[in-house]
């Protein structure tokens, strides 16, 4: 899309500290990171969320985060690494084109608020008819 | 393992709430559901975190994770999805076999509070350089 900022980087219209690059996929270094080696992993071809994007295609797109995460952890020996990815405003996602986040944790760093684990009520069975009949 | 809740969960030894499962994944309810609809999608094999798999079973695994994300949308119309897989205690992670969580979102429901962007500084182009030298 041409009035993507993700478009651009992938079509090199726009500079970034580009680390990994294949078929479908370009890795570079987020400006605002999360912590230190905080990476993107984006498809090059223009999807807004998931929901546009085959299953081929994300698995693709996770055989590249595959490589940079081997490579995040070789070269900078985090404690931790988050593989994130957000859908929807609603769910944090700022740039319209997917984008899978790689974030480098160590132990206390106060990144990525977890949310307060509450067992299940008897909804749980009925969400997951629904989930499996639409699947 | 014999030891691991996942690995009794992909083998039916201990029951859960499963909505999706192919040859290499299995896909089932969180009993500790951040919000209503929160998935796990997880690989048969075990594995502890994503360094132990290979690119094609990460690839292989997001597939799975897209069938069944693409179902919650259809299902339970979130407003939002968060796609998070955590590896190592730093990063959040309890349950020590890979897990993707799928967590369905509404606008200020107060999940995964995000990081707050700061601008990367000159050390930028010298991590990149780090990482991608370790590709």
């Amino acid at each position: 899309m041409s009035d993507c900022i993700f478009c651009k980087i992938a079509a090199k219209d726009i500079k970034s500290a580009t680390v990994y690059e294949d078929e479908t996929a370009i890795a570079f270094m987020d400006v605002n990171p999360a912590s230190p080696g905080h990476t993107l992993v984006i498809p090059k071809k223009h999807a807004q969320t998931i929901s546009e994007m085959s299953a081929d295609e994300l698995g693709n797109l996770f055989r590249a985060v595959s490589k940079v995460a081997a490579a995040i952890k070789k070269a900078l020996n985090p404690e931790g690494i988050n593989i994130l990815q957000n859908n929807g405003s609603a769910a944090g996602q700022v740039v319209p084109h997917v984008h899978v986040h790689i974030i480098p944790r160590k132990s206390g760093d106060g990144l990525l608020t977890p949310w307060k684990p509450q067992p299940a009520g008897d909804e749980l069975a009925e969400i997951a008819a629904r989930i499996k009949s639409a699947l």
